[in-house]
């Protein structure tokens, strides 16, 4: 079989490899269905079982108390810029708070602002997005309907490292950090994550969201849209994505019994970090990060070279070594090492090594 | 390994044996890409092309025309009840005219009347959805936003073999039963179909869209339900659901290249379906068929028999000889036999023998 490389692509991500012998292994028959898990209905048994068994996998490894509710949709981060808004802002006087601290963040108030008032409190462009907000410079609003925050900006690799305590429901996009560090969900009204990037293949959103809050969303909106109708049918409204949710399932079972749960999985992306970031600075001549260095992601670490000539240079040297999928976004520029929960040591001290020697040679 | 059951499921369905044994034997490492389908990014090479194979695949296979744009979402149908209307009948004074044949098309008036003004122009109600109106009784009005149908009822089992022909844009949900037969696509202003159910796994939902509607959709609209973002970007607005297209795609390449296109699959179909509803037809005291003879669907056979009892013991027979899903849906019960493109020519011949030996034992 080709080899397989280390893949530092920012979503769809890397996997782990137990999941993905998982899923070979049983692509043609699921055990004890006599078909493939892309085959059976979803009001089977057997799928009613792994939707839920994903979902009480999660509550325990986000110790999501009861005041909670874990759906699955469709549609991404994206749909939920707006979902967001129509269940939780339409209709009310009070303006949802947003703080922007990239290109997400961005996105995410160009749909809210269609359904309802909405004051950004805070926006990073003056300095491109390379550093974060401190809790307590944020004037958050009791009283504003939510406010909303990106826990990690993929493009910007930049990343809040800690929950922010509010009177009003906090809602944070979670969708490039979501399972990297244990929550204390009791402080957030709604967390949402596109699975892509760090828990699972493209086509899943988890949203975690406080009960009390699905009071807000009407009956007259679309009925996908509705949190509340997924919420009340236990993502079956329709039909769910169902793979997609398997593999999400399985990812989360390889963090709870592989890996050992969310402090574990914490510690081991702390490390990795620290071992690309340490190689970064090593090197200032070489390389420079985008980030602020107190605000840099554990997920998506974003560098410059001297030049677009150096930078394509790095790229093809990392090729060569079997580290793919580095190219920055294409909005930014520069190189993206993306190095998600799946993201073996092995891959970082691989990239660490490819630093020092490129800056080495070329330094 | 375990054997594989003939899976009779309503959706998510069967799928090709060849699709599912390629699935597998690529989940690793996808050649070339050093990476499993599920980890490589949406923006790589490699998937840009594995989408745009997928749609040249859909536009040759259904002789699409370039007056009709092609693009993959997530939500299915039931997202396409709200995004049908939010794009096609909001803000416009011709009301969209429905045509409710059975469940889903009742659903798609729930959502749509959300949305702007609507007539009902047709409803089964009367005789629980066991007919179809002949295209000649419908009054369509050559100035409504649209007229919308559901190609085949999947719970009743009742399927409109020919293309309505229409002065206003026709609109089918084509869910469960895409690509059983060739469409003339230059007839209607949107087809829209999940795939879980004749074309891949639960999902993705593909759209078949006449360019000029697109001016109809609104900017102040969410951005995701937007037709007009999806198709300017090519199903790349957002992340899209990669490893569902890539299924889809390869089923489209079995349809083309081991069925042999789409009148190949529509007389295997036909002759499938020939198979099921001869048996029925053999034991008029044992079956009775809920569709009227003319309106029966290729894609889904339903029929009661005497008794839940013997209904009971005809499922437990069903299962000893590896026939599975077949009990009907929750709503209406019975007996649902889906016989959907991948299901192969001897789970039919297997169910038809049962029917027979079940009434024979039984009658």
């Amino acid at each position: 079989m080709e080899k397989r490389l280390f893949n530092f692509s920012a979503g769809p991500a890397v996997l782990p490899v137990p999941v993905l012998e998982r899923l070979r292994d049983e692509m043609l028959c699921l055990p004890g269905c006599g078909a493939s898990i892309l085959e059976i209905s979803h009001r089977s048994k057997q799928f009613i079982e792994i939707q839920e068994t994903a979902k009480q996998r999660l509550i325990r490894l986000l110790k999501i108390p009861d005041s909670h509710a874990v759906v699955f949709v469709q549609g991404g981060a994206r749909l939920q810029f707006s979902m967001v808004a129509m269940n939780l802002l339409r209709g009310r006087s009070q303006p949802a708070q947003y703080v922007v601290t990239g290109t997400w963040g961005k996105y995410a108030v160009g749909e809210a602002k269609k359904e309802g008032p909405l004051e950004v409190i805070y926006d990073g462009a003056s300095h491109n997005y390379s550093k974060l907000p401190q809790w307590s410079e944020l004037k958050v609003y009791p009283g504003a309907s939510y406010v909303h925050l990106t826990s990690n900006e993929t493009i910007q690799g930049i990343q809040f490292q800690s929950d922010l305590h509010s009177a009003c429901p906090v809602v944070s996009d979670c969708s490039s950090d979501f399972m990297y560090r244990p929550l204390d969900i009791s402080k957030y009204g709604l967390v949402y994550a596109c699975a892509q990037k760090n828990a699972g293949p493209a086509g899943v959103t988890v949203l975690i969201v406080r009960r009390d809050l699905l009071d807000r969303s009407s009956d007259n909106m679309p009925g996908y849209l509705n949190y509340r109708n997924h919420v009340n049918e236990d993502s079956m409204w329709n039909t769910p994505p169902t793979f997609a949710i398997y593999t999400l399932g399985l990812v989360a079972e390889w963090l709870e019994n592989t890996i050992g749960g969310l402090d574990a999985m914490h510690a081991l992306n702390q490390k990795k970090a620290a071992i690309v970031y340490s190689a970064l600075d090593r090197h200032p001549n070489m390389y420079s990060g985008h980030a602020a260095k107190e605000d840099r992601s554990l997920m998506n670490a974003t560098f410059r070279l001297p030049s677009e000539d150096l930078e394509s240079a790095f790229l093809s040297e990392a090729k060569k070594r079997g580290l793919d999928s580095l190219k920055g976004h294409r909005s930014v520029g520069g190189i993206r090492a993306s190095i998600y929960n799946a993201m073996p040591m092995e891959g970082v001290e691989s990239l660490a090594k490819l630093m020092d020697d490129f800056a080495s040679q070329k330094g």
